[in-house]
């Protein structure tokens, strides 16, 4: 059974609760933007390019809610797209995804009504998702082959199935190593403070079937001086033109480490993620998160009361740390002075040693 | 009003139960020295110093269960010892303790009767608790001038007055920066899995009036590539010959990101915690501890059934990434080659810029 977290069922957007995960699977449904932006912001659903398919949708749902007369609908959709937009700072495939769409609006043909604008919006959502799905199941074949026969990945955070429309990014390019022969094992990070590699990563790979260990986030270091761990693969959540790259908090630690130990450090995903506009990782956003996440467990309190807590929800990785960038075109490599994505990546499918 | 982790009262071993920190402060008494091992081994208390006073109070009350015959009284106590010995094997400090009440056991005066030497005991093991309290104030004295006025000082895990007899190594260095005059910001790290950082060491930062700001161990990278942090110090468990340490896992990897960014990384502990014997880092054996403390928060399961677990306690930094380490004796600070403990360390108090 293949897991999605995200989808349309009739006028509502149906996510998988990956709060709950993995002690309950639990669909809740959505009938408005602002709904689907709040459930955003509360971590319903998370991981850049699934919460850009969310996004779509939400856009796509709401626009039964929208005016017939052109101009209003119009008007109502942008005021959901900058709701929708502002719900998570790092990530850009979300912006990427609500500009899609919102692009389809203004394109409006001189022969649509309102109704067939609502149509064509679904079509766009449900097109943003294939296409998310197909963009992974590249990511798998380009990247899956970077990984040699018989080694121990490791990963952080969740760049998997229910990170993305499904397959996964950094889970794309380990279930692609998989489908090309190699016998892999795969070491998840717990990724503190929201755990998503211990409740979500370790459930998606359980449920695949792969050998899967759980490690603190303080093991990783210990376990790389080790010679424990072959390669590392994580995915992205923005890309700045020069290759520097945000990720969940903690991936720049991981990064410097593997550098030290001469461990291949592999960032997986789809070229939306990408954002040329921004010269290098100086100018992405870092979105804080709220307190509680470090000084309480559900509703249990770990620290004293009058601590104060810095939780940065992102870090930014430069590039030189970065062996490879893979997307769905292929595997983009370095040169001196950094990556240059509109240069042709590669797209042999040679086999790492 | 001082923490006080480890005393004596009467014929029994007092101890500040560290597991419940700091929703509760509970004390808990033993009477016998496998109580006090199998609280040791139950993390009641933790810390290398610590848990060597334990040891050596456990022993002490022990020797009131010890036979009157002087030679069935030592096969008890040696008895007795070992069990103590192998509750955690990767501090030095416990080791050392229960050997030299060992060698004041077997250096039984000719006019001693079983009673003279229980008091002996005592003596002996309050002595090893009030040099560590003393040893901790001097580290605090070498060290704290190391802390320049107006820094932000990063710990991991808890080497305070939890984890000695009072005052702490690492916090030592942080509470004689203070009395030292200068004006400084500690920022702890969590330190999973346990989370002594959260709940010993912010609890006794606030306690005692610092400006403490909590972050979970994957932002410190982050932080220390932004700037934000001036100096590390952290304790030890055992340090081998050469200065390679043994600390809290995720040690290594703050020393790390230290070394790339050019941020002074201190390691303070009693010469008590030195293993000469020991050549470098390799040779530390290095605690593996419960599944469950990854995969569980209390009773409840944060991780998919079926996965495995690996869960280092300790990781072991190389003598090349730490700045100076700091004993009772002064400040150590490494050759080309290494530390060399048996040569004179610094003493004089000059102030860092």
């Amino acid at each position: 059974m293949a897991i999605k977290p995200v989808s349309m069922k009739g006028h509502r957007v149906v996510l998988l609760d990956q709060r709950l995960l993995p002690a309950s699977e639990t669909y809740l449904k959505f009938n408005d933007g602002p709904a689907v932006a709040k459930a955003i912001k509360d971590m319903v659903v998370r991981g850049a390019p699934a919460i850009g398919i969310a996004a779509a949708m939400g856009l796509a749902v709401h626009s039964s809610l929208c005016p017939d007369n052109k101009e209003d609908f119009l008007k109502e959709l942008h005021k959901v797209a900058d709701i929708l937009v502002a719900s998570r700072p790092t990530a850009v495939n979300l912006k990427w995804a609500v500009d899609r769409m919102l692009q389809v609006a203004e394109n409006w043909p001189s022969d649509y009504t309102a109704e067939s604008m609502r149509k064509r919006l679904y079509r766009e959502a449900e097109a943003i998702l294939d296409e998310d799905i197909a963009m992974n199941r590249a990511i798998g074949t380009h990247g899956g082959v970077l990984i040699p026969d018989g080694a121990t990945v490791m990963t952080h955070c969740n760049a998997g199935a229910l990170a993305t429309g499904g397959f996964g990014t950094a889970l794309g390019v380990i279930r692609g190593a998989r489908e090309a022969g190699r016998s892999i094992k795969v070491i998840s990070c717990e990724t503190r403070p929201y755990l998503q590699g211990a409740r979500l990563t370790v459930w998606e790979l359980v449920h695949d079937g792969f050998d899967t260990t759980l490690i603190t986030d303080n093991a990783a270091g210990h376990l790389m001086a080790n010679g424990v761990i072959d390669a590392i693969v994580v995915g992205a959540d923005r890309i700045a033109a020069n290759g520097d790259t945000a990720n969940k908090i903690g991936t720049y630690t991981h990064a410097v480490l593997a550098k030290r130990h001469n461990i291949p450090f592999y960032v997986a995903a789809p070229s939306s993620t990408l954002d040329l506009s921004i010269e290098d990782g100086s100018k992405i956003p870092i979105e804080q998160r709220m307190s509680e996440e470090v000084t309480h467990y559900g509703s249990h309190r770990i620290a004293a009361d009058g601590v104060k807590v810095i939780n940065p929800s992102f870090d930014v990785t430069p590039w030189q740390l970065i062996t490879a960038i893979i997307t769905e075109k292929g595997v983009h490599r370095p040169d001196d002075d950094g990556y240059h994505f509109l240069e042709n990546p590669d797209t042999s499918t040679k086999t790492a040693s």
